[in-house]
């Protein structure tokens, strides 16, 4: 104990931060706690409650004079949305907390619950609840969200087998990439104002999310949010036997690895113009840069034949530990908001 | 519009923007959404989830400096478990969302988790899940809570009747005299240090809750969080029928009021003897302090009479719009986050 007092959050890590929490709080038999996108508490109709949640603070995830507030509306509602897209479940409510800074312009406000309302309608989502303070400078958000799906439909990162096909939905690195023209302030072309539209205002995978869980043979999912270097390596964690406690067995397998092929992975026409233009690493923003928001699946070669969602596959699971990057450039690595600071 | 994009926040008031909130998204028919301490949903098993969500920011809520990690994440977790006891619903799980400093100590966090999981493992509520990021400076937490309560059994802020009894559980004041000893930095003697415990420990009343829901004739229900003063308003105007829009009907009467007995609220031996050391206004901290948690509802003469939940009536529901406050020796005000910056 007396190290880890001694520790920094920045040493400690949002994933070593995580743990910590998960080993002092695990979860009832028979429910899904932390550690994936979201809890699954089975209800006794049959329909598993999906809960998640995200918090949005300004300085770490925004900066307010970059992004308009109808813009964070949208995303803070589509983030979380997406978490529930992830599991493979309908997205049903969400409650929404904000601190905001006593001199904020009504107006601001408005807008943001404008992009906020937009999202939500257009998903059927209802907001039906939430926090609203005060804070004494930044703003501060918050959103929980409701969904819900089958009894036992909902796919979980831990669900990945060796030999499964490892697929996306859409195109990687749109986000990354607009993030980087806001950030290196680039002249806005109709391709780089399309990047920055896909930073700004994603579109949850929902309809895609409850057809591959409706798919047998479609195995772990998440969605993109931390860039897949990072997000695949949780399925592989989740998917290792030595996490699946609840057995008391030792592990039959080692740690499952993947093998991705760099190449395959899908870039949007924009992207690959804007890097060509600019000298930008496409491959590099795909695999390292986050919030795409696509879904990232595993499955047999039998489903993946079968399934009627745009995909792409990009490799496979392997009995051997570790992710292979075929075709990479350089190294490759996820964003951890401790880390990056 | 061009007059409330030209207002602050600080003039359009806590209150103020959840009314624009709850405008902008209303609830789907056979749910309650914004408004009441959660939101009630009903499922197909004959249950209804209960779900709330607070926000706490340091500087607006708490002082990095004055108040222990350990009593924060006792705090954090307590306040939204009460606000499913103000339902009468049984708290089953709980979604955390930390914003931390990446210079904060780990150990700051490991106390905050001690008090956050001996507060939860008293209730039996379970920490499923959550967010960890990181802050440029303050401290930003949120809670969600779920909770569950049989199909309409549900306690809503805008069931009070013209007649009904207006009753407390437990002591008013304490918590804000807690506050005030902190603020003031009195001397803490054994009834001083009361009253900062019950500021920063606070017990929501869960089994009290069940057992008032589960009482025919106990009719709206909340918990006092902003104090009597502002929380009874709250009942008085969810009450008002000119808030029943369903209806689609004319008011049959008019706005309901209450009369409320000064004299008559609960004061524990502690804050008496504090207040008459100090020379405090007990009853003022009783009525506008915040933050007590104790359950504030209505309910029929008859209820009253066969209650097995210790209470205190302190004045009636009458026909007239407004509260009196009888035997008051000032004017009585509640909390409002923004209103107090």
């Amino acid at each position: 104990m007396q190290t880890t007092e001694e520790m920094s959050l920045t040493d400690l890590g949002e994933f070593g931060l995580i743990g910590r929490i998960r080993e002092r709080f695990p979860a009832p038999e028979g429910v899904t706690g932390i550690g994936d996108d979201c809890a699954v508490i089975p209800q006794r109709s049959g329909r598993d409650t999906l809960v998640s949640t995200d918090m949005l603070i300004e300085g770490t995830h925004f900066l307010r004079r970059d992004i308009p507030p109808y813009r964070l509306g949208w995303k803070s509602a589509a983030v979380n949305i997406s978490d529930i897209a992830a599991m493979g479940g309908l997205p049903t409510a969400t409650f929404l907390s904000v601190a905001l800074p006593a001199d904020l312009e009504t107006g601001w406000m408005e807008e943001f619950l404008r992009g906020y309302a937009d999202i939500s309608r257009r998903f059927g989502v209802a907001l039906l609840g939430g926090d609203t303070t005060a804070s004494p400078d930044r703003i501060c958000l918050n959103v929980a969200v409701l969904g819900e799906c089958p009894s036992g439909a909902a796919r979980l990162r831990s669900a990945a087998r060796d030999g499964d096909l490892v697929c996306v939905t859409g195109c990687l690195g749109d986000s990354a990439g607009g993030l980087k023209a806001i950030l290196e302030d680039v002249e806005r072309d109709a391709d780089v104002q399309a990047l920055i539209d896909r930073h700004y205002l994603p579109l949850p995978r929902v309809a895609e999310g409850l057809r591959l869980a409706a798919t047998p043979g479609v195995h772990a999912m998440m969605d993109i949010s931390d860039g897949i270097g990072s997000d695949l390596k949780h399925i592989l964690e989740a998917s290792s036997p030595l996490q699946d406690k609840s057995s008391g067995l030792p592990p039959e397998s080692p740690l499952p690895g993947a093998t991705i092929d760099v190449p395959s992975l899908p870039l949007s026409p924009a992207l690959q113009r804007v890097c060509a233009r600019l000298g930008w690493d496409a491959a590099a923003l795909a695999t390292g840069g986050g919030e795409d928001y696509e879904l990232l699946f595993t499955c047999t070669p039998e489903a993946e034949r079968s399934l009627d969602v745009p995909h792409t596959v990009i490799g496979v699971i392997r009995d051997l530990p570790g992710i292979e990057w075929r075709g990479a450039k350089g190294p490759v690595a996820g964003f951890d908001h401790f880390r990056k600071l």
